[in-house]
Parts: C-alpha cells; structure tokens; sequence
C-alpha cells in the first residue's frame, strides 16, 4: 500500500460522543441556544475532528504551495510566469498578504515550491518539487498519474510535519499563474457545471482572455477526457501539482484529527480531489471565505461547505484561510471560557415563551 | 446648543485626499487590483474617517450598553427581565460571550447601565442610568423627548471617554430583554416595513408569543404616532434607553473622527436613530455580521451597509462587532505593512491582457 492509499484508510468519521458533550455544554452557556450560531456549530465540528468535548486551537500554520502551470502558454492570466517564484521570494521575505494576515492573526506560514517552472533556492521555502511546471493540457496530461500521486503525498508528509510539530488548525494557500484555469479545469469535470458558471476572470483578465479561457479548458477537457469518478487521473490530466499537494495536505490533516480551512478556489479544487478520492475527508474541512471567483459558490455547493466570510476576496495565498482561523479558533473559545448559566446566576428561559424545536 | 447638537455639528464628510492615497497605495501593493475586496474598501474608509493616508487600530473597545423596556410586560421576550442585571453582572465577571470575543480580538469591553429597571451596583459598570427602565411603550411614549435626549448625550460622553483615553475603534453592544421589540418599532416607523419582516423571534419566542409580539408593536405605533423625520421622537415613543445610548456612541466616534462598528438588530437601531439624526454619521459606521433576526438585513440595506460575517448569529452584547473588529485592524495593517511591486521586485500585470475599468 502506497502512502496515499494508507493515509486514506486511516481517515475515520468525526467522533461523536465529543460532539454531543459539546453541544450539551453549549446548551448550558450563557446565551439563547443556538445564538452564536455557526461559532457553536464550529465548536461541536472541532470536537468531533479532536475527538475531545472541549477541542482547542493552539498551533495555527497557513501551508501555501506554489506550482507552475503549462497552459499559461496559452494567454489565460494577466500576470507573466515569472511573478510565480517572485512571489514566493515576497512571501519568504514576508511582504505579501498572507504574511501580514496570518501574522494579525496569530498564524504561521509555510511556503512550499510544489513545482515552480524556474529555480527556486530561497532560504525557508520547502522543497518539494515534483517538476518543474505542468505540461500544457491543451496538449496532453498536465502530469502523470504517478506525479499526480508524488503531489499528494508531499502534501501529506508537509501536513504531517506540521502536525508532529504541534499544529492543530491547518489552512491551505496557494500561488501559481494560470491557477485557475486548472482549478475551473477541475471544478468542471467533477460538476458538469457550464463553463460560462465555472470560468472567471482570476487575476483580472478582460473579455477577450476570458473567451480565450473557456476555450482552453474546454479544449484540454475535450483532449484528456478525464475520468470524474477517478480523482487522481482529473488531477493528472487538468490539475496542478500545488493543487495536488493541497489535496494531500487536506488528506494528512483528516488522517490525523486536525481540521483544515479551504482558502479559496485554487484550494476548493484541492478539496474536490481530496474529497473524490475519500469522501470521508471534507468532514475535516472548514470553508472560509467566498471568492469573487464565480466558480468557488459553485464548488462550496459541491462540497457542501458553508463560508463565514463575505469580503469580495480572490488573492488566494491562504489570505481567507488566515482570516477565518481567527474565527475557528474563536468558536474554541466560546465554549471553554464562557460562563453557564449555573455558573453565573442568570436565570433560564421561560418554557412557556419559547420557540419549541431543535437549536433555539 | 445642547450637547446633542453640538456633537452633531462636529461631524464632517470623510477626508478624500487620504483615501486617494490609501486607494493609490492599495493599487501598488503585490496583489492584483481589488483582490483582496472588502479589507481594501475597510482601509480606504478608515483613511477617509481618521484623515490620514495610513489608518491605524491600536486600541478597540466594545461599549456594551444595558437597558429594560417596559413593553416586557407584555410577553415579547423568552427571558424575563431579571436576566438584564444578571447578564451586566455576567460582563463585569468576563463570563458572557461578548467577554470570550473580545478577549479573543484584542479588544476591552465597557459596560454602562443606561437604564436597568434594577439597582445596579456592581464594580466595573459605568452609571449612566437615565430612568429605571422605559415604560410600557404600549401605553404611552417609552420615555420624554427630554430623557431621549439625556441617554443620546450619555452616549457621546462614554464614546468621548474612551476616544480621549486612546481608542480609535469603537464597536457597539446591547443587553435589554425585549429591546428586539423596541428595535423592530424603530425599523418599522422608518423603513415603513411589513411586521412580518421587521419582527423575528429575538432570543427564540415561539409562533404564539411572535404573534403577541408584532401586534404589540402595532398597537405601540398606533397609540404613539412617531413621526419618522423626528428621530428623537421615534426614540422617545417606541425607542430604548440603551438603543439611545448607543447612538450617541455612534454619534459621539463620528464628531471625533473615529470609526464605529455596528453589532446587530439592536445596534442597527440606534444606528437608524444616528442616521436620522445626522446623515453623514453613516460614513463613520462599519458594518460587522448580518444577523439571523430577519429585520437585520432590512435595515442594513436601509442603511447601505455591507455585513462581512455571514455566521447565523443573534447574540448582541456586541459580539459580531468583537470578531469584525480584527477585519478592520487586519484591512490597516494590510494597507501598512505589504510590500509594494517595486519593494518585492514583483513584475505587474500585463496591461494587454488585463481586464478593463475600474479597480481591478
């Protein structure tokens, strides 16, 4: 058994018998039942994926991965390839977004060069390149399967190094150009959505790159023919190798208890290939934000996944993920600290007033 | 001049020469234009509101300000009234949500007795007691214009406090059984809502109790006729001593070039109360969450406001400004502390490929 294969295995349903001492304790605080809303429903989350009543977040790290993407060739971004480890060397030295927000909130951050095309050798950036950019899909595979599966098993180890480390919130981030015309690439196998929904502007492109766009990706679709029951071979065929090892960071972070914040869309389709290959992993996923991105409402719907944040947002970089890790750990809080209702003298609802049902 | 007018008189239209610098800094940043949305819109306001290029938050408090209305008698609320000194006891001890909150966002926590209908002596809260209580709105105005006026003008003094003694972002936080019913008048003489979308279910009344509830406030519109050009007369007839106080808190951070964030349904009342009051003091108000309390929304839309956090809450005591208070310190610090294109060595956009118009 492969590493990717035992790490699946070892991913279990969220624990609940912590969830339900959870939502007794919330019951008890200090509040209406249910008026903290998503931060209670967060908190019994969080105790199910610890597997204890009162789960804590005390070790918060960003993991932002950065790969290239061959079909960049094509005219699909407004920035030029270059600015992909240009970039990297801004968020070693600190100066980009996602520094400043996870630096505000209280995160750690850790760059990752999953398959830049250049030469990366920047103090700091973890080397886990599996090649050096992906093949153009307009021409054939991005990848191979078995650098589809190197990918994600990257992930999963950098996951797993950071869990052994302490962590116990990881958020996912990302930097690449032409990132998501392989994320609308992926959005668009596993849903069947129409491009016209699944295909937006990313950095910024006008009208006309944005029809050169959605013929590329209808192209590479067309030219691979990717298998959506199989998450490694969309990956392979339309994905990037930062998206592949955002999967696996999802996977080492399930197989491990250790919830996880989707970023945006270049991470919503890490999510989806995490999760088409263990459907079992998305209950370790927390959605964060929604992106300007009209794809990314599309793939939460998907996956099922609510987000907290509407902020108009589409940087990517793990900068939603750093944002919402406050709130998670926020949610952690509430039910730790918070007074009950016994504990602090205030007296209860009057029965014969109250809404009857579940939650309030 | 009273008080009241004098603050009103103070407060000027937002300083465009720094939100053209803050904006034409944002452009430079190594981000594409616009992408990171709201927290870029936050900082340009910011700039606008403290009159300099680089807004900063350095010291946050939320003023939490307690009330009773006489209209619980009526069985509005799921709690009785009691629970109002309870719960200002429970802040003062750090045990309630709002306390959990701004702990978590760095933020201190005042809490100013308005008008409990109890004594209230507990170390800790401010005494700005106006009466004890309104009166039963249903009967007869809930309060004289001259006490309407007294609670606005308590407001600005505990705002002009905490402002003298170095906040520069203020949020707003509400405790009052029955003030959903107080604020569900309010919206309604303003926005001349149906009940059936101005009215909700406060701290979780049932079906029977809701319908009390919105022919409460019919019969309390018809008796006191409030005349909505008049928000001092909107205040004293259906209004609150605390929902009084916390737009004078509003008005007192917008005389002083200070923003304000607005909480919930309550504080989205005073803040309906503010704007009649003086129009230009929304632009010194910052939306936080959009409460579950289906009025919320109204009346942000009302005041085009744009909530951040969608997460189901309807707590008051100020916690959804607690956890948006970190947005705005994160938007500053974003604007001060990214790198430019030109610090980082980042190539820009390639201008042939870029999307046209403004801000991206």
């Amino acid at each position: 058994m492969n590493k990717l294969d035992e790490t699946i295995a070892k991913i279990e349903g969220l624990d609940i018998k912590s969830m339900r001492l959870a939502r007794e304790r919330q019951d008890q605080l200090t509040k209406p039942k249910g008026s903290l809303g998503v931060l209670e429903e967060l908190s019994i989350k969080m105790a199910g994926i610890q597997r204890k009543p009162l789960p804590e977040v005390n070790k918060k790290v960003i993991i932002v991965m950065a790969g290239d993407h061959g079909v960049a060739a094509e005219g699909v971004s407004a920035f030029p390839q270059e600015v992909t480890p240009q970039m990297v060397a801004n968020f070693a030295a600190g100066g980009a977004g996602i520094n400043v927000l996870a630096r505000h909130a209280g995160a750690e951050v850790r760059i990752v060069d999953m398959g830049v095309a250049s030469v990366v050798d920047i103090p700091g950036v973890i080397d886990k390149k599996i090649r050096p950019g992906t093949a153009n899909m307009v021409e054939g595979p991005a990848m191979t399967r078995e650098q589809a599966i190197a990918s994600i098993e990257a992930g999963i180890e950098v996951a797993e190094a950071e869990i052994a480390d302490g962590a116990d919130l990881l958020g996912t981030g990302d930097m690449g150009i032409a990132n998501t015309t392989a994320s609308s690439a992926i959005l668009t196998v596993f849903s069947g959505a129409d491009l016209l929904h699944s295909v937006g502007r990313g950095t910024g492109i006008g009208a006309e790159a944005l029809e050169i766009k959605r013929e590329v990706i209808t192209e590479a679709i067309r030219a691979n023919q990717p298998d959506k029951r199989d998450g490694l071979d969309v990956l392979a065929k339309v994905g990037g190798l930062e998206i592949g090892g955002l999967a696996g960071v999802i996977l080492g972070a399930a197989a491990n208890g250790v919830a996880v914040l989707i970023d945006g869309f270049i991470s919503g389709a890490a999510a989806m290939v995490a999760w088409s290959l263990c459907p079992e992993s998305r209950s370790y996923m927390i959605a964060s934000h929604v992106s300007v991105e009209p794809g990314h409402k599309l793939m939460l719907d998907e996956l099922a996944l609510k987000p907290m944040l509407f902020m108009n947002m589409r940087l990517g970089e793990g900068t939603g993920a750093a944002l919402a890790s406050s709130l998670v750990e926020a949610s952690c809080k509430v039910l730790s600290e918070m007074a009950t209702f016994a504990e602090a003298g205030v007296a209860e609802k009057s029965e014969d007033l109250s809404e009857k049902g579940a939650g309030i």
